[in-house]
C-alpha cells in the first residue's frame, strides 16, 4: 500500500460526520492547510515528538497511543488556557501496518472529536516509529496563561491526582507489585492521560500562571519559579494521589507524585482572593483541584511534611538525556 | 548535557540580534508560543518529517541538513503564496552531539533569517534521528494559491531547473559518473534546495494553481490535475534542466526531470492572458520560470517530445512506501 493510499484510508474523514471548527477554511490535502483566525484572538502553538521506549512502551495498544500522542499536545494548550482548533500529524512507521494505523487513528480521532480539534495536515514516511504532533489553539488577546505570571503569596494548586503514570512504569519495570485492578488504573493513567483543556479555559482571568506536568511536579514547578523569579513552599504529602498509589510506601508515593512525570495535570497559581473563583472553575470544568502550597519571594522549592518539617531534596525532573523511561 | 541545556545552548537566540516578526507575541520557552495574526490574513500550515536514508543521506553535512529540513517546509508555504512567519522544530537524536547540533542550528537559522521566519517552539528527545518541522505563514484572506484552481487552457509553468537532486542521488548510488564540479552542483541541489518563497508571493493573484515539486514533476502535477479535475499536455524536453544534467543521456534527463523528486521548484498554472504578469512575477522575485505545457479539459497527463510525438508512460512519482531514497 502506497503512502497516499495509507493517508487517505486512515486519516481522511467524512466532513459531514466530523464538522470542522469555523477557523478551518481548508483542511488536509493541499500543500498547506488554511486557517481563518477568530478576530481578536491570538494563536497558541505547541509541538511534541513521541518515541518508543522513551514516551511510550512497545506494549501500548495502538488506540491508546493515538490518544496519548494528541493528549500530551492538548495538555500544552490546556496549560495556556487555549481553545483547541487544529493539529498536524507527522508519522514515521517501520512498515504500513494496517492494524496499527486503524487503532492509532481511532484513539487519535476520538480525543480530537471530544475537544473539537481538526487534523489539518500530515506527513507519513517509512522509518523508526516516531509521532510528531503540532497543535494550534486560540485565546482572547492577552488572556493566555503563562509560566511567568505568578506573584509572591499566590496559592499553588494542582489538578486531579499525580503519580499513577510513574507507578505504572515501576510496575512494568518490576520494582512494585500491583493488584490487577490497581495496575489497570495506573496503566490507564500512563497510557491515556486526560488533558485538562476545560480547566485551563475556565482559569483564564483567574490563574496568574500555569504549566502542565510532563516531566514531574518538582521539575515543572521549577520552570514556573524560574520564569516568575519566585520560590515556593509545597506540602509534599498534600499532593493529590489516587487509591492505588496510596497503598504504597510513603517514599514511593513521594517519588511518584514529586518526580514521576507523564501526569498531564495542571499546576497553577492564583491569589488567595481568587479561592472562590478557582473553586468555580474547578466545578465548571468538572476537574478536581487541590491547594498544595504557596509562592514565595525567596527563590527555591521548599518541600515540607505534614508537621511542617523540611524534606531533603528529591530526584530532579525527568530529563530525556539523563533518565530512561 | 541535559535536554534543557541542549535546547538553550543551540536553539535560544539573542532577541536583539534576531528581531522576530510582529506576529510573534511570545516565542520559545513556555508551554505554547503566542502568535498575533495580522488582521484580515489567513494562516497557512504545513508539516514535514525527515528521516535518514529516506529524505537525506548519512553523508550530509549538519548545516546542509538544517537548511534542508526548513527548506522543504518553506517550499510548502511558497506553493501557497504565503509569507513565512513562524515554525516549530521537534528533533529526535541518538545522542547529544554538539558538533551536529551546532552545524544543524547554523544551517537552519541562516535560512530562517533569510526568510524572516522565527523558531517559536520545539521538542528534543533521544531516539533514532528524526526531524519534524511545522511551518506557519500568512496570506491575505482568499489569496492562497491552491492545487484546485487550474482552468482548461491555462499555461503550465515550472520554476528554476529540475532533476539535479535525482542526478546527485544516482551519482551516490554509483549509476552515473559525474565530474567533481557537476557532482558538487547536483549535490548542492539535493542538500540545499532553495524554496521559491518570493516567487510564490509574487504569483498571488496571477497563478490559478500551484504545487511544489517534492515527489517528482509528473507525480506532483498529478495532484494538481486531480484536484482541478483536468488533464495536461507537457513538452517533456522543455522541462528546464541545468548544465550537469544536460550532459547526460536523454533517457536519464527525462527520468530526473519528470520523476526525480526533491526539486522544491514550483509548478503553477496561469491563463494565457497573464503571460506578462508571470514574467513580472519572475523578474520581481529573481526566479526563472519556464512555460512547459498547458492544462486540458481531457483528464490524464500527455507527455510529448519536441516533434509533438506522445512519449510512453514514465516512472510514477516517488512514493515513500514503494521507492527507496
Amino acid at each position: 500500500m502506497g503512502e497516499f493510499d495509507l493517508i487517505k484510508r486512515f486519516f481522511t474523514r467524512d466532513p459531514a460526520l466530523t464538522p470542522q471548527p469555523a477557523t478551518v477554511a481548508l483542511g488536509i490535502g493541499d500543500d498547506c492547510a488554511v486557517l481563518s483566525p477568530t478576530p481578536g484572538a491570538q494563536w497558541l502553538i505547541s509541538t511534541d515528538m513521541l518515541v518508543e521506549g522513551r514516551h511510550f512502551l512497545s506494549t501500548v495498544a495502538p488506540d491508546r497511543l493515538g490518544h496519548k500522542a494528541l493528549a500530551v499536545n492538548l495538555s500544552d494548550l490546556a496549560a495556556c488556557g487555549a481553545t483547541p482548533r487544529a493539529f498536524t500529524l507527522a508519522l514515521a512507521l517501520p512498515r504500513a501496518d494496517e492494524l496499527f494505523l486503524e487503532g492509532f487513528a481511532r484513539g487519535l480521532f476520538a480525543l480530537a472529536d471530544a475537544h473539537g480539534i481538526a487534523l489539518v495536515g500530515g506527513d507519513t514516511t517509512a522509518g523508526p516509529l516516531n509521532i510528531c504532533i503540532t497543535v494550534m489553539g486560540e485565546a482572547p488577546a492577552g488572556a493566555a496563561l503563562l509560566r511567568s505570571g505568578a506573584q509572591p503569596g499566590d496559592d499553588l494548586y494542582v489538578s486531579g491526582t499525580l503519580g499513577d503514570a510513574r507507578l505504572a512504569l515501576e510496575a512494568f519495570r518490576g520494582t512494585v507489585q500491583l493488584s490487577g485492578e490497581d495496575f489497570e488504573t495506573a496503566r490507564r493513567a500512563m497510557e491515556q492521560p486526560q488533558p485538562r483543556v476545560a480547566l485551563g479555559q475556565a482559569l483564564r482571568g483567574v490563574a496568574t500562571s500555569a504549566i502542565d506536568v510532563s516531566d514531574g511536579f518538582a521539575g515543572d514547578l521549577g520552570h514556573v519559579l524560574k520564569r516568575s523569579k519566585l520560590g515556593a513552599t509545597v506540602q509534599a504529602d498534600a499532593l493529590p494521589r489516587g487509591p492505588a498509589l496510596l497503598k504504597q510506601p510513603l517514599a514511593l508515593q513521594r517519588l511518584c507524585t514529586l518526580a514521576g512525570g507523564d501526569d498531564y495535570e495542571l499546576i497553577f497559581s492564583a491569589p488567595a482572593s481568587a479561592r472562590e473563583a478557582v473553586q468555580s472553575a474547578s466545578a465548571a470544568s468538572g476537574t478536581p483541584v487541590t491547594r498544595v502550597g504557596q509562592l514565595d519571594a525567596e527563590p527555591g522549592l521548599r518541600l515540607i511534611d505534614a508537621q511542617g518539617q523540611v524534606l531533603p531534596e528529591l530526584p530532579a525532573g525527568f530529563d530525556h538525556f539523563k533518565a530512561s523511561a
